[in-house]
């Protein structure tokens, strides 16, 4: 059996075909990010999904991954998080089965670590060198450690109140750092207007193919971990969106596969905070894309971010998940993250608490009913917030 | 099969057996640690090593640990944390083939996690609902998560200077938490002074047996990862000294389960820091006991402990494996940790960049073989020191 099975990049609009044997990045007519597709009815006749059972990384995943050879991944050993059953949170609010994905257990402390993998591995593969990034945070710490790990440069754009575990992360493997006034569309401007032009490879979110193919990884795992079907319910806290548009492409490519053995479709919630909610604003008043929301402002960095670039990509997965959108006060993010740590003792990034905060209000409302399935995502580790614990 | 093959605890010192159905501390004899004991012929016959492959957590190993029935884990989803090899450092020393297994990738960001797992889910299959610990850090930490998780109470007296990460995860959590001056053994005195006798069950390295147990299996993993062998050469950080006396058991029941492709022991060297050396002091002079370190003093907070509890099985040990004892410069473990960091992306504990330091003493010396296959254990993230990271 081939390494990987990728056959092609498909514009997610106009679904136009482009080469994945070249560098490529959005679009030209759309301005839209590229799907990765696979020859999937060949690797479905070839290969048996009990080949995916070895869950020490996200590399087990390598068929349905866009490097072509072993020798070109760049791992730190990212992926195969802890999917935690939450019984004493769940006997709080009378929920019959409350699970939690861990990806604070992942390189660099969070979930980016499989978007950049997967991305400097491809990267590698196509002979690039010098890899940029505007990032809210963990984004950044994420590229600066698989660039280190590859033998790349790599130029990093961040808002100068990233919390400091973010620019300390980065700063120690020597990669350039840039702390730019304002959020991550600041960041990219920056770097758009000081990088070289042609020199510095641009691996922003959904801006190049392949960050979502490391994030859709955690789809395939909780599917895996569930018996090869999906919970009814997951929340997930949405900033630039990859992972939530991720794991529904797992969801369609799996179901394609005949790898489910339940075909039913997960409901995807995007959390976001009060401070920063374009998603849910968009999606709440019925548009097609997401406008850039001014001011934007919460402690949860990662939610800090005015205006997806996949917007359209976003309200798409949450409609055709007959999913939704919440927003959730500050306050509530910080009272969710003590929660979790006093009954489970687990300590999360407060993006990742947010969708508890975001639980409790979609139960309130009867959005969500309690003997439902239900998966929190926890992009990170709480200990990357440390200079933010307190308001 | 049984969940567990666990049939008594045996005093490391005399030999003497206690009961694992109560609640056991020390030997009252030789007040010596006790080591757990299993009936490993009745697993070799019952039990192919092959089960083993469950990488998720550490308790795929639930037969070599203690606790006899699967309710009473404690799991955060600690262990089978990767192995990975080090192409770039190698070729800056010219060496074949160099490893670390990244314990950063546990509940909690350190190695610590497995330990507390194993002794909390002990505590509760004995009953114990109120357990407190003395911590350079890291430990307390883990302790409060398992603790919360289970939802038991937790005592946590640490060093009023321990990096602020261990601090606030523990804080967090809603345990009781002491700041003590001193170091970690002044810690301990006040919880034998201030906690009401019989009430708090004391989870101190070592004076509680199965710590070591939960420890144990980052050496099953290192043999199973690498084809069920060890490599030549294994470089430990050495505080208590758990995992390092850990490993070495691990190496021994593999022995006796003949799960081992090649009989061959690693030589285990513990790395300390030059502020804080009372395992290399004794070692070097031919001692059987570690005496106290005055004036212990490093930013490798984990190291900082001036006589570990369990010093006769850690000389022993050194002396068992043919390995040895090294001290390093507080400025030699801070330029490790960024070569690491830029050479492969890996942001380790100071504790864990201190084996980086030791193994260049010792390929000096001769002492190590460039072409041995070497491993550096890394206890924990650099993320939990970020306090710690400018002198």
């Amino acid at each position: 059996m081939p390494f990987s099975y990728l056959s092609h990049l498909e514009c997610s609009e106009c679904g136009k075909a482009f080469s994945p044997s070249l560098p490529q990045t959005i679009c030209p007519d759309c301005q839209a990010p590229l799907f990765a597709r696979y020859d999937l009815p060949s690797l479905a006749a070839q290969v048996p999904r009990e080949k995916m059972d070895n869950i020490h990384s996200m590399w087990c995943w390598h068929v349905v991954l866009p490097v072509l050879t072993q020798e070109h991944v760049v791992t730190l050993g990212e992926g195969g998080t802890p999917l935690l059953k939450l019984e004493r949170l769940a006997s709080k609010y009378n929920l019959k089965a409350l699970y939690l994905k861990d990806e604070g257990l992942n390189p660099t402390a969070s979930f980016k670590a499989r978007g950049l993998s997967a991305a400097v591995s491809k990267a590698r593969e196509l002979g690039i060198r010098q890899l940029m990034i505007p990032t809210a945070g963990n984004a950044g710490g994420a590229l600066a450690a698989y660039a280190s790990r590859a033998g790349m440069s790599a130029w990093i754009a961040m808002p100068e109140d990233t919390p400091k575990a973010n620019v300390e992360e980065t700063a120690i493997t020597g990669a350039r750092i840039s702390l730019v006034p304002g959020v991550i569309s600041d960041a990219a401007k920056f770097l758009q207007s000081h990088a070289e032009k042609g020199k510095w490879f641009d691996v922003s979110t959904f801006k190049e193919p392949y960050r979502l193919e490391g994030k859709k990884t955690m789809g395939y795992e909780i599917a895996r971990d569930l018996g090869w079907e999906f919970p009814e319910v997951i929340l997930y806290p949405t900033g630039g969106g990859t992972g939530l548009v991720g794991i529904w492409k797992a969801y369609e490519e799996l179901l394609e596969l005949g790898w489910l053995k339940n075909p039913r479709p997960p409901r995807l919630y995007a959390v976001q905070s009060e401070g920063c909610a374009p998603v849910v604003k968009a999606f709440k008043n019925g548009e097609s894309d997401v406008a850039f929301w001014e001011n934007a402002s919460t402690h949860a960095s990662g939610l800090r971010v005015p205006r997806p670039f996949a917007g359209k990509a976003i309200l798409r997965t949450l409609r055709n998940s007959k999913g939704g959108a919440i927003s959730v006060e500050e306050d509530s993010i910080r009272k969710a993250q003590k929660d979790i740590a006093q009954l489970e003792g687990i300590f999360t990034a407060p993006e990742g608490a947010a969708t508890l905060a975001g639980l409790e209000i979609l139960l309130a409302e009867g959005e969500i009913q309690p003997d439902e399935r239900i998966l929190l995502l926890n992009t990170g580790s709480g200990l990357k917030y440390l200079d933010t614990l307190q308001a």
